[in-house]
């Protein structure tokens, strides 16, 4: 029998206030390219966190969604919520905090945790800052796949 | 023929920072009162305004739907989204921008502005820090209505 | 034992075009007055019926939910869904389709057909236009309630 | 100056099985007076406690909202997450598990530990079935509001 | 002219009632594996069905939607909607009804009645159970796409 | 280092009516086909563009969000909203409005547009009729991906 490949996805939520200024850039670069996002706000972030791997036939899982969850939680979700993204998150340290940079320093960080499952692979993180802008990363891929 | 009465409501939404901090508590104090509300974070929020009136019969409309969203913009939206609650905004200087603060503030300066529509009034103001809290005002009510 | 007043509601969707043209106004004022709305274009409506009655303590219900469903399915939503409202609806005939307008006429034709639910009244009616754009409609009330 | 009374809400979500079957009905006329609903299916239902009172001057906040959420997650979601609704839940024991008798049930449960906190009310309880089905219960009401 | 390749993605939604327990394991192991889910609880799940095949330029479609949606409705919805999943559902006889092998069960039942419609192929099936909680399925890829 | 690729999504909606017509059949082959669909009628359409680029280090942006959605709104949504697809749209004359046609047609207008953008390309338009129904199109794939 084939084993069945299945992604699941833990989506959680996060309240920050963020700011986006580049160090490679003055003031008046950081106004123009930055516009509104160069001053002070925040957002409620959605995290959606996908791990790709066989399907356990003893148990119907792929990763228990409980250990997803508490390390989405632990790892990630009490580092972030209800702070200042650009101050008090340590693995954000000289990182501009776009959508962008904030989804890659999250796999980045998942990625090594979720060496301790070693049938699964994270596979995508997808990062909403408002119902009308996010961003899907998907690791550092060795060709670029079509989607 | 009776008029009838609706309410009609325009949702807007803005991104902003806020921190709860009350001038009559000291730090300790306000740390065990406001927990993580204490740090910069931020939201999406959401703004419900509801206008109350009669059915203008030439029209079929309460208040035209492009005046208000152009109030609401003008008014609140504009002074609010991509802000620091705590220092940013006219309107909230020397408030506490807890939910229930930043919906009597936008009452206030809205109900003002809706002078000038003298055949409605403003119904509510619904202000959503996210999907699981948010607040209604409905202005001084001189009795306490049931719902 | 007191009886327990509850609401119920069932939402319901539809598809529907419209364009909104006052039959009182020329065509420059029509275009003033509603702007791109004058133009026929669409949406997805949410129709929210909430119904008022006591708890019946046989059948823990205030009203069927198959019954509401049924009543509202068949009397409206097979009416408006897929239909251009200015010119396909028998009980929209001679009416501005603004969400005011097509949320009384609701109320009117669905207050008729609960006659048949003497223990029930209708007490809403919520039709959204948009998740932005929406009117509430509770009737021809003697007084005016706060909310 | 005038204090001014806000509601505010929490949302909590739990996922429950039930069954609507009454006791003092017969197995015939169960199956047709609930249909589909007489047979185990489940829910993620939607909570939503309106609690209104004054805003505190000192604090900006009607209700500490830690204390809103931590009265209904232990008070409620506890009970009723991850369970059937039928027979594991002891504020329901004897209660045919419609909307509108669960929400009763949680106002009847909130309202008692609320004392707690003589300066607000417990407002309203709307239960969510479905995005599609939901219920609004405001206690016992002297009079009938029109809204 | 080259043929457009389009996905076309139906959302249909049931409410169920299911628990975890593999017979693989002891109730001990069952409860430490799946925790609060080895309780009967239920869910309002959200199935998305996604077909992929050339845009037919006589109608525009990949598919008739309708056909799509009597499929679904027919093949799955009507044997899942207010049932129990661990009990009352032929194709999950003899399956621990987590989310991963619903979608797979859905898939193989779908896959089989698309044969019907030889222009198209199952793309994927999108199972939530909750909006925090949800799997992406795709058949049996003879590779491992990156996405 | 790596260049990181992510994609950006932008979401707008617009509202606008259609009708489903195909020229290459006769009345009755097109009522047969399209159903209610043959009526006017409409949506509120939400529109997803996906941009796929490496993350530029001194921005940390793949694309400017304020462009993408200059863009967007410019080259599309005014050209859409408020509009009747089948006669007042430019780009889409001649197209029988389905989801699936008129994604297609956004990615070509796109498409040529983001030649200004020579690091990013468009990876994926999403184009939702209703919460239902929507399409997914990648382009003209040379091969075809398995998601």
């Amino acid at each position: 029998m084939t084993t069945r490949m299945v992604e699941i996805v833990r989506r959680e939520e996060f309240s920050a206030a963020h700011r986006l200024e580049s160090p490679h850039l003055d003031e008046a670069q950081n106004r123009a390219l930055y516009g509104p996002c160069f001053t002070d706000h925040g957002h409620n972030y959605g995290l959606e966190v996908a791990v790709r791997g066989p399907v356990d036939e003893r148990t119907g899982m792929v990763m228990n969604l409980a250990d997803l969850m508490r390390l989405v939680r632990t790892k990630i979700i009490d580092a972030v919520d209800h702070r200042h993204l650009n101050r008090d998150v340590d693995f954000l340290e000289g990182v501009i905090p776009t959508a962008e940079n904030v989804a890659i320093a999250i796999w980045d960080r998942l990625e090594a945790e979720l060496q301790a499952f070693p049938q699964c692979q994270l596979h995508r993180i997808r990062l909403y800052e408002s119902a009308s802008n996010f961003v899907d990363y998907f690791g550092r891929a060795p060709s670029t796949p079509n989607r």
